[in-house]
C-alpha cells in the first residue's frame, strides 16, 4: 500500500472544522449546538443577489471567463473605486472563494521554502494553505493584553531572513477582532519597502468596523503597488459564504497573469455563485445599516457577558466578528471537545475554536478559544450561559 | 519591486484558454468564431437539475460540510454502485470541479519532486496542478497511429525510478478521444501493484464511450482499493460546466482524511452547484440517449470530414468528445493564432488548441491540434469548412 505525503501529514486539522464529528454525535443525542465556531453568519443574504439567482434561466451552466465574467469584475472595479480603493477591472481575478484568492498568491509569489511572516494568532488556513504550497510561516506573537494590536515593527525586522518573501495581514483581524490602524500599517509598509516583500492583505471584513472607526486598506499606501496583493471574499459581506466567490486583486501585472495561468488551468471560479456576486453589489445601504447595528448589538452583548464570568477575559473588538478569549482552562482542545461529548446545560451545547490552532508557535492559545457572534442574540445568550455553567464544571479548570 | 515564484513562471499557459484574447479580437472585428477549442458543449443542462435550481429558496448560502453534502455523497454513493463501482459515501469528497479533485489526489499522496507518469498527450492542466504542487511529470508518449491506445508496459517501466510514486490515466481520454480497454487495465494494474504506486484515474468521460464499448473503470480491478484515486465531475455528464462540482474518490481512508483536511481548509464546495449536481442524479435515461446520439453523429460527421481533407489525418475516438487531429502545419501554435488573427473565411474562423500543450515531452505536437466536437452539426460543418479553407493558404503548409 503506497503512503501518502509528508505534506499531506504536515496539513494541519482545522480548528474549526475538526469537531464537526463530535458536533454531529451531540445533535444525535438530542442536544442543542450553538455554532460559535465558525464564521457562518445568519444574517439574511441580500434579496438583490437572492432576486437575481431566481431570474437565472440560462439552459447551459457554462464555465464563464477564468478571470470571471467581465461585467462582474467592472462592478467590483466600481465599488473599490467607492471605497477609495483605486483598480481596473484587468487588476482583479475572481476566485473560487476567499481561499483560492490565498493559495493563488502564495503559488504565484512564493516558492517552496520561502517564508512569510503573519502575526499570530491568524487565521487558521493560511496554514494550511502555506504547507500546500511548501511555503514556511514565521509567526510574531501578537497579545491578549493591548487587544491583538500589530506587533512592534522590531519584532518583524528580528525574523527577517534572506528565505522571508512576503508579510501577510488580515484587517480587521480574523480570529481577533482587532482593526488595524493607518499609523500601524503605514510602519509595515516601510519594512516592506525596506526588504522587498509582498504584502497580502486580507481585507474581507473591511464593512465590519466598529466604533466610528474607519477601514484603512494597504491598496491606499503610497509606493506599495507592486507589492500589494488583495484578497477580498463576498462570503461575509453579503452572507453569502456558500457561493464560494473571492477575488484577487493586484496592481502588479505579472502576478496577474501568474495567477491567471493558475485561473485557467482550473477553468473557471462557479458560474453561478458570480450571479449572485454581482448582483450583490446592489445591496442598498440599509441592509449595510441594519447588519451592522446587529453586529454592534451582538459584539456589546457578547464581550459583556463574557468578562462577567469569573476568569474570563475578552477584549473588546473593533472589527470582524470574532474574538478571542481567554478563559480558566487548561487546554482549549480538550475544553472545546469536552463541552461537546462531555457536557451540557439544558440539553444544550457551545461549539467552540480551540484558539491552538490559530496560533503558529508552539503551546500557544491553550488559554484560549476562538468565538464567531454570528448568532442572534437570543442563541448568544444562551451560548454564553452554557459557556459560563461548562466552565464552573470542567474538569480542566485552572483557576 | 520583489519577483514573482519560479514556480509561477514555470507554470504553463493553458493551450486550451492562453489564445482567447485573440478570439476577443476577432470577435471585435465582427469576425464568427467557431470555438472547437474547449469543451463546453452547448448540450443544454438536464430540465431536473435547472429545475431544482428554480426551486431553490434558501434565505441564507450558507457554507456547505467540507465534503459536501450529505445527501448528495449519498446520492452519488448510489450512483456508482448502479454502475458497478463500490463506494460508501465516506469514500466520497465533493471538489469545486474536477480540478480540485486532481489538486486534492496530487497534493494527498505525493511530495515535491515525486514522479507521476502520465500517457501524453494529456489533459494540459495535469501539467499546471503538477507544477503548483511541486511533481515532476514523466511522459510516455502515446501515438496517433494506433489511435493513442496505452503505450507498451516496458515503456512505463523503463521510466519508474525510487520517485515514481503515481501513474495517471484520462479514460476515456481528453485529449484523445481513446478508450483504454479492460486488459490494458489490467496490465497497468499489473505495474501499480508491483511498484506500489498510486493509480490516478479521471473518469470523468465515462458516460461518452460509442461503437458498443463499455467503459471499464480502474475501481472495478481488484486489490487496487488502496491505490486507486478517483477523479470526477459533473462538468461533461451533465453539461453543467460553471457549477464547478467534481469529486475525488479513494477507499484508502487515509487518504480521503487528508484530502478533507485540505477540503476544511477551503470551508466548502461551491452551495448553489450541489443542488444541481444532487438533482441531476435524476436525470432521465433519455436524456443521456439523445446527448449520446448527437455526440455520434457530431463525432462521424467531424471525423469523416476532417479525413476527406488532404494532409488531414484524424482517428476514430471511441469516446469523450475530443480528437487528435494531425494536420499539414509546420507549428500548431503558430497556425491556431493566425487562424484567429491572420484568416477569416466568409468573415467567420475556427479556435482549436495548439496539441503542443497537451505534450509534456519538447517538440510533440506541432502537427496536430485538438477539437472538441461540442457544436451542432451545422456550426461543425462551418468549422470544418473553414479549417480547410485555412489550411489552403496558411502560409506554414508543409505538404
Amino acid at each position: 500500500m503506497p503512503t501518502i505525503s509528508e505534506r499531506g501529514k504536515q496539513m494541519p486539522a482545522s480548528p474549526i472544522r475538526k469537531l464537526v464529528p463530535f458536533a454531529e454525535t451531540a445533535k444525535r443525542n438530542g442536544i442543542k449546538v450553538y455554532h460559535l465556531n465558525i464564521g457562518q453568519p445568519d444574517i439574511k443574504t441580500p434579496e438583490v443577489a437572492l432576486a437575481a439567482l431566481a431570474r437565472y434561466d440560462e439552459k447551459v451552466i457554462e464555465y464563464s471567463h477564468s478571470a470571471g465574467n467581465e461585467s462582474y469584475r467592472k462592478g467590483l472595479a466600481n465599488y473599490y473605486k467607492s471605497i477609495g480603493v483605486d483598480v481596473d477591472f484587468s487588476d482583479i481575478l475572481i476566485t473560487c472563494g476567499g481561499s483560492e484568492a490565498i493559495s493563488f498568491g502564495l503559488l504565484s509569489c512564493m516558492n517552496p521554502d520561502d517564508e512569510i511572516i503573519i502575526p499570530e494568532p491568524f487565521y487558521t488556513n493560511y496554514n494550511a494553505f502555506s504547507v500546500a504550497a511548501g511555503v514556511r510561516v514565521t509567526p510574531i506573537t501578537s497579545r491578549i493584553e493591548n487587544g491583538f494590536a500589530l506587533p512592534p515593527i522590531k519584532d518583524f525586522e528580528k525574523v527577517i531572513t534572506p528565505k522571508t518573501k512576503a508579510i501577510m495581514i488580515c484587517n480587521p483581524n480574523n480570529p481577533t477582532g482587532y482593526l488595524y490602524s493607518r499609523e500601524e500599517l503605514e510602519q509595515l509598509a516601510e519594512i516592506v519597502k525596506k526588504y522587498d516583500l509582498f504584502l497580502f492583505a486580507d481585507e474581507v471584513y473591511r464593512e465590519f468596523c466598529y466604533d466610528g472607526l474607519k477601514h484603512f486598506s494597504v491598496t491606499q499606501l503610497p509606493g506599495l503597488e507592486q507589492n500589494v496583493v488583495l484578497m477580498d471574499s463576498v462570503s461575509k459581506r453579503y452572507s453569502a459564504c456558500g457561493v464560494r466567490i473571492g477575488a484577487m486583486i493586484s496592481k502588479n501585472k505579472e502576478i496577474i497573469s501568474t495567477a491567471l495561468k493558475l485561473a485557467q488551468a482550473r477553468l473557471s471560479p462557479p458560474s453561478l455563485g458570480q450571479v449572485i456576486g454581482e448582483a450583490a453589489l446592489q445591496t442598498p445601504p440599509e441592509y449595510f445599516k441594519e447588519v451592522y447595528n446587529e453586529y454592534i448589538a451582538r459584539r456589546n452583548f457578547v464581550i459583556e457577558s463574557l468578562n462577567k464570568i469569573k476568569g474570563v477575559f475578552a477584549p473588546m473588538p473593533k472589527g470582524a466578528f470574532y474574538s478571542i478569549v481567554r478563559l480558566p482552562i487548561d487546554d482549549s482542545d480538550k475544553f472545546c471537545q469536552w463541552l461537546l461529548e462531555g457536557f451540557e446545560y439544558k440539553k444544550q451545547t457551545v461549539m467552540l475554536a480551540p484558539a491552538t490552532g490559530f496560533y503558529s508557535s508552539q503551546n500557544l492559545g491553550k488559554d484560549e478559544v476562538r468565538l464567531a457572534y454570528v448568532l442572534k442574540i437570543e442563541d448568544l445568550k444562551a451560548a454564553v450561559e452554557c459557556l459560563s455553567e461548562a466552565l464552573k464544571v470542567y474538569p480542566g479548570r485552572t483557576v
